[in-house]
């Protein structure tokens, strides 16, 4: 067979380990030559692709981001989306997919495989918000930067008895935020699941400095955190030219509240890019290339429309229209969980 | 309630954090008091322990070891042992248990609970090879170890054009090997799940070294893993006064054939102790905080003889009659995705 | 005799490891003993002190902040500060003080020498910008921790073909932007000591780019880093409630310039107080080893009014005379080393 | 001009940083073409090259080992071996060449400069023994790699009351082990310039471990440390098949008499090749960066024969017989700040 391959939406460590696994997977064990589109279905739509074999993936599994490139551009925002798809798989002697993306990707995979593609899908989000999987790659190597990043927040608040501000990613779940807040041990995690209450949080924040230096404050906040509606008027978010809102709002505001409120010295500290970069760790590594390796069974199998994920520690694949559409939260057990831990 | 807890058997990462988490919830969500005894179950026996609370555990969290200390005495290979473990409880006023071990703790916590004492277990173990629970603390944080190693192992293979050999901890299953093996870009993985052939790895390597000098080698050896019976003569192994087989035993014979069969330069790497000290990754950090939550939780819900574990991303129970006596190994989905990366 | 011993101004990874050693010559060598006082000098005026000793420096070592607590109060500020200063010493028979700080605090200790108090210096700022050492600690921890930073972000530049801005401390010299800028292999670093062009570093962006995707681009900007007079306007600095710039002021500036004059995609990084955090690396750990040594027998040898410093590779003394008011900026041979990689 | 670059001896974290250094200043500063040797000498002899230019170096700053691949052959064990290093280069129509290795690759250039060969030296030796330069790339990464194990080490040294023996290189001078040892914390360090006397030791950790449990104690040693004369039989050293030494001969002697004569269970770690493999310290990132910009302007004014060195944190130039014959010891200084914290 000949496989084509593509990476969507935003970059995510593992992603070079799931092309280098579906690459392998593919050339070694059936006998398949690869082709990887650029730029995620950019690629695919404009016939711009590369000859992947095992050679060329050589070294790539620890480097972050994905050799192929990627892009938000999605098939079906063009009226002959899917005749350029058919038009490129063609030419090029295409006969399945692996689309490896998150949402919109998964979505439009979804879509191409109701127009008759075939086609698989790889769940990628840095955010682990995919309901139908237990957990996507990247995720953990964003928790362990997030994590790492606050254990050395801990010793300079201590130091100055100063009230720590960090924001992380996390726009419409706290996963990320959850997990970093409980294990770098944050005073107070603020999530989208929760609205938060500000004059609580700076109560608690003042409790807990009247007990003494040590006692200085970590607050982790998710970029998508919100107040509890009619408690705190939110600036209208800044957008940069391409329609995003810009980093660090909610942390800013937050901030401002604190120091206003409480008195003390409030900085803030806004991870951004650094948490979806770089190398992965050995959990986000072995999650990709199994799932690289999975993708490939799948197609030899012929299940397309489906998608692989993690499910008690085992490869299963999943329809991928059950697979968007579905936000998975942070689950109350986690939550109370880290909760006890808030000061 | 009165609380007691203990950590058993080889230290972990993690282990303060399930310390620090059980002390949390038993003290400010049920009120409860805690005491730790020292040396796992020795100072259960011999009533030597110290008063746990939120205060004594701050800063631990990110530490490895245990602040109880560990010892792998047994309160069974005593005859008094039940009646000393009563004694002491009810000496201190100790209502429930809560035992953190491996194997052998939870065995003998099945068995106090067997004989009447209310105690709870969390399971522990590097090698990750506990049946009944999907992932135990201190593991992610091996393999991540063990991988940072093979990384750096890369670079210097490749400018010298040598065989590395590195020995990993897993001693009946080869968890710690086929992650790290498979996250680390291995060549080769040899693990006790699936004797080897030195022959068949011998020519491997050939094969590989053949291909060009950016082909050096790097085999990952669990310490457990052998030989198929009848085709490499192992030595007899050396023990240390304690009677515990010294590592690098099987290393030293796999290198030493593969550099008489090849001619390759062999080096060994045996990352020993290095694997299960120091600071927990956020994953185990995260794993062992629910643990001890949930081990509290037990308790007050009169849970005893269960053991805490991790099945779906969740938090369940199951009991410690069930928990032990079963090796989990290597799953056959994961042993043929990892092989599929052998040169 | 009897030796106090403070920690002044911003912190910085390495303040317990002087402490550490401060007090492990002190008493082990000397048979003397030593008080900490908090806050730096707010302690020495305040009689605000703790006993240190042997035992209570085990562990600190790896472990960033300072146990002291740090403030930027300062004796000359009140018109009784060299009295209480003397009051306190005498009170406590406190009979020489080691200083470790800044700029401000070792002017402080070079006053209070003149005014007869004998006082030891140790230097310290993260930004290394003190003339008379070669070396300070903290600062390669900075560096270190920035270098990672870029080395993350390079992964997610290429990716998205983006542009990362990222702003690293330095407010007076570029040591730790031209250091980690060269380390990460930034396309561009911006220092105070040589004013920037904008419109040249926009161009050389577009040239870059132009090469192709992988030529994505990172620019490292010290927080102190200016425009050529005249030819960029800045928005008025925005300052905290206690007179403070905020951070990230230049870094928006420069990214928002870089977006609307070239068209691309530009994020801001900023890395904030995560540089000043945490374990110190092993060279900051050795040098603040020496130092904390040698403060203490330059106290014995009664070279007081000097301060410890590097050169060579060797502790040496100078005058704290000499230690303040210069400030020590990037040399022009590391510079133009740096330069060669500009794109 | 033309220029030829060659890495000999053992491979070490930076060699990269100097090749892409060397190629980006001679390309883009001066207009030169570099062509760079494959494996160190035998490259020159055999006329075994690759053309290196500043699009084939995009990426190996980060990366250890040599992308040029290193030997130990050498010119002057061939009786024509001058003649064909003359041959190669003619061929090439090479002009100067820079030698980045340790005392052989760089004597063997000072032979090759006596007989009218244009070469500068870069000095490269993971020992940092060479005594003409204060410090030589590739050893802070070490260090930090080895510190970074013995902080691992103590956590479960606690939990276990343990010793700890864990050997680190240094075959002729104790600088890696003296600075790991002073950042690691470490108990006792024992290093080839001070001859140990093992019951010294033995008593030290006796009295250590008398003081309670958190003494757990940590030995580092460097592969070159030896006994007093007459004080302990070392047993013949194994040899491999390349007559070289095997690693842990002198740790495992040590674990094993103390294990002996105190009767704490003795463990010993042996770190072995991933001391010098993977990405280097930014600091050592920047002054191989530095050293190969500084080599090609030595070639370019002329200054053959001489070898780039630091001194005072300035990169200079020493003559090439100088920096070769003299062994740099830890200094009486360093050493007795760090037999400070010796139990």
């Amino acid at each position: 067979m000949r496989i084509g391959v593509l990476t969507g939406g935003g970059d995510c460590p593992g992603l070079n380990a799931v092309i280098r696994a579906v690459v392998r997977k593919a050339e070694r064990h059936y006998g398949d030559s690869v082709v990887g589109f650029h730029d995620g279905y950019r690629g695919l739509l404009d016939n711009d692709w590369t000859e992947l074999d095992i050679e060329r993936c050589r070294g790539i599994l620890p480097r972050g981001g994905t050799i192929l490139g990627t892009s938000r551009i999605q098939p079906y925002t063009f009226h002959d989306g899917v005749e350029r798809v058919r038009m490129t798989m063609s030419e090029l002697g295409v006969d399945a997919l692996v689309a490896i993306g998150g949402e919109g990707s998964l979505g439009a995979a979804r879509d191409l495989h109701d127009d008759g593609i075939p086609i698989v899908g790889v769940p990628k989000t840095i955010d682990n918000d995919i309901d139908a999987t237990e957990m996507t790659f990247g995720f953990d190597t964003a928790v362990q930067i997030a994590t790492d990043a606050i254990d050395r927040l801990h010793t300079t608040a201590e130091s100055h008895d100063r009230v720590m501000v960090v924001e992380v990613m996390g726009r419409h779940a706290g996963h990320i935020a959850i997990r970093s807040g409980l294990a770098g041990g944050a005073s107070l995690t603020l999530i989208p699941e929760h609205p938060f209450d500000i004059e609580a949080v700076c109560e608690s924040i003042l409790r807990r400095h009247q007990r003494g230096k040590r006692y200085a404050t970590i607050v982790v906040v998710a970029e998508g955190a919100r107040p509890l509606a009619g408690t705190l008027e939110m600036p209208t978010p800044e957008l940069d030219r391409f329609g995003h809102e810009r980093l660090g709002g909610i942390a800013q505001v937050v901030a401002g509240e604190i120091e206003r409120r409480t008195g003390y010295e409030t900085r803030v500290t806004i991870l951004g890019h650094i948490q979806r970069g770089g190398t992965p760790t050995s959990f986000d590594r072995v999650l990709a290339s199994r799932y690289g390796v999975a993708a490939i069974d799948a197609i030899h199998e012929g299940a397309f429309g489906q998608m692989v994920a993690l499910s008690s520690d085992q490869i299963v694949r999943v329809p991928l229209s059950e697979a968007t559409g579905r936000l998975k939260t942070v689950s109350a057990e986690l939550y109370d969980a880290a909760s006890q831990f808030f000061s």
